[in-house]
């Protein structure tokens, strides 16, 4: 196991048992009965290596689960990583190298590199949203509009790019939106309700769409406001009323050209689906050779 | 259950047992230890409904996970969809109705809608690469390059948006590539020792990239070549060396834009990994209320 | 499904899952290659049904994972609750009446009795607590030591005697203490780069010993700050200098004997592990007969 | 692995197989999406140690669930107990030490002593039971009256703890009760069936309840009979009817305060379900620090 | 679901979860990404009936596995078995109707016919066993040597068969051998351990290859000797030394030519690996129809 | 691991993943809740070795299984095969060798044994099949007709045999029956709908039963004509009439004794159910003592 799987690990223990799941479907969806070309024509004893080659510029992610891809066909593939997670790596850079089981690599090439190509992709498109925010003070969050069994993996990349993680899922935080309102009654009797019966380091967030909500928000006095789909100037207004007794995250058509203008109204935070839900897939190949 | 999810899956049996272990993961990553908002503030005993609005053009895929992620959560709820999947849907358009519990809708709204709008966006991207084919004799084929957890979910999109399947893994035909052939000293070789230890219905497809490697794969006769990254001129010339004798398969920078001067040298199939694994998430929403 | 059921499982999506993985290990541990008493002796025709019934006063809890494992054996069981979860139940009050295979009420009584008996055990205790606490401010949290695999069903036990849960686990807020203020070189610099790079959701809780580390914590301004194991006079001083700047916990040698007198010392909250750690199962049998 | 975790792994094979269920249960619901306090605010590569400390007096168990939760977090802990399981632990005594990953010991320490505390409290329990038995012929059996999910883990407490095992399960024994007697028409009638059909080598006990019970089931001639809530004289007098025709099992009322009255009796064993069902946890901490 | 599988599930509560583990293996290794065939070429909304034909006289067994092959594919198909499970079925016989949906009779064929002519070919081979045994007093009993995963659904083969089932497991007797009495020292050593250990309720069996050992069998007193490899004339003289006070089991070289010879001998018990491990498949059809 | 398995593990990829899942169940129906014969009597420190003896003539398969068996109760078993995989192996010959804790070989045993046998009898009846046919160009396959869940084992054994497998299940071809002819209303128009949707890569065949199936079989060309339970004369006839333009496979009432006539027909393979599911377990005996 390389030090940079390790550290992975550590810093997220269990975190592998969730990996482990979507990796074992998807070597089982791949792999099946058999890789019948490999199997029927690759001498088993033979030994192989690899280099990971970008073939195009990107930011660094998704390392853990293209490892745990070789390692969970055969313990014996070591793998060295030649970037930091995180860090630029530039057209034709070696990102990795790899020794082992001849068969075991050319086995598990595709899957590997599906997982690193979605993540890095993920890396990269959020480092140029956050290059963009540069130079405004709000701070760019991801939503729960990741591929459906990714979750971990995209938040990390996410990271990595640079960007910061908004609530994992419904566990760890309240975010009331419109019909949860309706179902009480209004603002405040929802978040008066929902501190009533929570864990004390339970966090809320409300969900406005126009300044009488706003302003009910206000009087309940929640973590964080999400100004929901709001204009530029209605965003303004919105920072200048709430004065920054609340936080305040935008969401809603948030693009790469849209993002300095809304980070120009004052808001906190400004969350994009996007970076998760339509990033590219990077082009990144891997050399296999007989040794 | 919808006579559509019945219909699927009858279609591919066991195909709910794959998808049920990826929708596991994925509401068990989004709920974990319960949708605290919802559960905190929605009467339990409250009924709702919803529609699914299509925010852009689109074909219609993702039926399936989309209405098992509800199912999943409630046996009770009832979803009717309104478009045949690998239909158009146009923007504004009611994609399907649902009736259940009010607090099921709003749980699995987001992680049903992941499911939905990737599914789409690669339906939507496979079918104008096909529309772009229409005047060709070639197939679009896809690749391996799917999301992994995905595969099957994936294929049927492409199919959906009117693309041809290509292996669905390793294990139901044989690639023999570069390293598989260096292995055995040729492609004839290669070719020679998959067929004599094969099931006679396993296929053979080979891969090369000049051709010498195209003249070998010709003695050798397997049931597909793969022309591998080779230039216009060169695929026009592969075609009338092959003659007819064996179908070919373009593959390597296939986009949109060149997908037309590719179909143009007679190839019989051209595969692109970019409708699975770069095609972005188009926007669908879902308006809940209570009734 | 009893409609207690539905609502808890409203209450709690996907919760289900987690419960049915802990009553598929119950089941299979006790009933493993088959229940060979009723498999011999009693016809697999017959009809049968039950009514449980309190021994003693008691904290009606646990009615979810009861009736699951009838329905669990046969979906044919049909399983009224006649108290409500959380409501007083007085010694010889049915709180129960099952119907269904006269087999399946043999062979799942014992499991589905075990898990009753420890719920409403946890419920009960938790109760005798929360009514010491009435006449004061201070709430009743439970902690992390609960019984490993039972989590989400005892903290529910809880809630429903009257006590509030602290955080589910590890993942949903952040409790800093003495190992990790060490390794950051100081409870200021813990908080800091905790809030640095954390969701703006999550909370933060501080553990502190004595007043010098209250001070620095009060410094950092954490949500919460929990004072670990001090003595009743010093908790007094403590809540003194606070003086409501934070939300304060007592942690530690609390007992229903030292309760009162913690909750004068004018903390906002005590946390208990003794609620579910060692709670004694409550005596609670059923009555089964056949139709 | 410690040679006692593989001392108890080779007494009780697959037994790893049920507790990895369980453990992998009480880890997921415990760090769900990661231990985001250690993740964020320890180095990941610090190396710790630990001790585990006993608070008060105790007899030991439950050391291979305490050491798999930290062989399943990171393969590179490292556990050696001080104590052989089963043996008297006092006050201030150290019962094992640890090293591995500092962030691993921090992420495991509560669930592992969840187990621990447990465990030991069954055994700790238990042995008072046995010792009260001492002067007597009198055997201390346990029940399936267990925490479901923990059989396996809380029988073998109880075998530390100096008693002896009743059956595991529904599977390995026969115990004909009330219900099974009515369904076949009579104790003999109910016997004989299930000796005709039965493997020759599972046994067959019968719970009564009164004296033409015992007189029928005493000519039945299964291989134990229950006392089930017989009054201490109506005990004595089966003892003296049954005069070592059978062997005779005292249940009902058994409590620290009745077993030397009920052993007197003369009784061949005597079952508590007390004994797993309502132990305390045991005071056990552990002292984690930086190497 | 049939009143025969509702039957046999009440008979062995459980037992469906472990024959569905082993039936999911099935099918997926069956279908794997899909019934190609039945899937391009079957309307998936077309209803079907089957009629399953004996193509030879059989005992009739596996009827739950056969049924729930389908249910598992769809839960509509309706099985009505005409056959009672332990009945003799002559050539021509129609064992079971099915009706549902025609692709799901379609894919789920073969699957469903595999398990029910394994274990009917169990079920008709075990009759002849018994019927050759019917002169005489000895019971014919099965072995653990039954096919790995199969354990449950062949032992119920056999009971349907005519056999008596000899332990499940490891887990519910003892069966003392040649290495477990080396390893205490001797026969009676080896059975004193074992019972001062024991649940009261677990039996002991020890192997005997001789009369030295059979003596101190003897003296030991197990609830069951096996005769490992006897000759005829030893095992009667074994007989006669025992003289009823241990049952006897005779084990090694049964087959249907030595049974009667075995049988004369006077043991109480002959067990058979052969039944269950080389038990041919019997002949069974299944004629499927469009509705 | 013995190098064997490393060779298999290599040549089929995530199989040991399907096989774990075998081998678990197996494991888990025969040990359950603990080897008690072994538990009690056994030194769990004792160390043994063993040797696995051929009793009959037979070849070898199931090693992997076998092996696995040990390695999963005890990652120190060490296992060396004397035998190649696939080779004869003469009664009297020692096949493997192992070493590793001696309770774990006890306890292995048997289920091991299970695996061997059942495994080593399907190479050697499938060797005789491939002997019959050795003067003919007749190639055996294997069908679908193995035992559920030992797919992928069984097909091994058949290759060890020296037979060839035909498809491994319903996905990796098509098999073109009477109810799939009828539905799509002809020979012609399923091939053609099945060639129009499927991948370039997926094979067809199509059974017939008569001649004037096999004439539109025939213009339809699929890749293989299966002849459905034809008399010699017929299949002569057949092989005439389709003059090699496409390959034939003979089905039903396959036979040793058949097999040579069959073969002179001319067809090119003759598949046989029987090798895999009515193949006896040879005999083989493992020798244990402790060191």
């Amino acid at each position: 196991m390389s030090e940079l799987l390790n550290y992975v690990l550590n810093y997220m223990k269990i975190f592998d048992l969730s990996i482990d799941s979507l990796i074992r479907l998807a070597l089982a969806e791949d792999i099946g009965s058999g890789d019948k070309t490999t199997g029927l024509l690759v001498d088993a004893h033979a030994q192989g290596r690899a280099r990971v080659i970008a073939k195009e510029d990107l930011i660094a992610a998704g390392f853990v689960p293209f490892e745990r891809v070789f390692t969970f066909l055969s313990a014996t593939v070591v793998c060295r990583f030649l970037k930091d997670a995180g860090s630029v790596v530039l057209k034709g850079d070696t990102m990795a190298e790899l020794s082992g089981p001849f068969s075991t690599l050319l086995t598990g090439e595709r899957t590997a590199l599906n997982f690193l190509q979605h993540l890095c992709g993920i890396a990269t498109l959020t480092r140029q949203y956050v290059e963009k925010l540069k130079p405004y003070r709000a701070v760019l969050l991801d939503t729960r509009k990741t591929t459906p069994g990714w979750r971990v993996l995209e938040k990390e990349a996410v990271r990595l790019g640079g960007g910061t993680n908004h609530r994992m899922g419904l566990f760890d935080a309240l975010l009331i939106k419109e019909n949860h309102i309706a179902a009480c009654g209004g603002i405040t009797a929802a978040v008066t309700k929902a501190r009533s019966h929570l864990s004390p380091l339970l966090s809320v967030e409300v969900e406005v769409r126009n300044f009488d909500e706003l302003q009910d928000a206000l009087e309940a006095l929640p973590d964080v406001i999400m100004l929901d789909n709001m204009s530029l100037t209605d965003m303004k207004k919105a920072v200048e009323i709430t004065a920054g007794r609340v936080l305040l995250e935008a969401s809603g058509n948030v693009t790469l050209a849209t993002l300095a203008a809304i980070a120009e109204t004052g808001v906190d935070f400004i969350s994009s689906g996007a970076i998760t839900h339509s990033a590219r897939a990077v082009d990144i190949s891997m050399l296999i050779e007989k040794m």
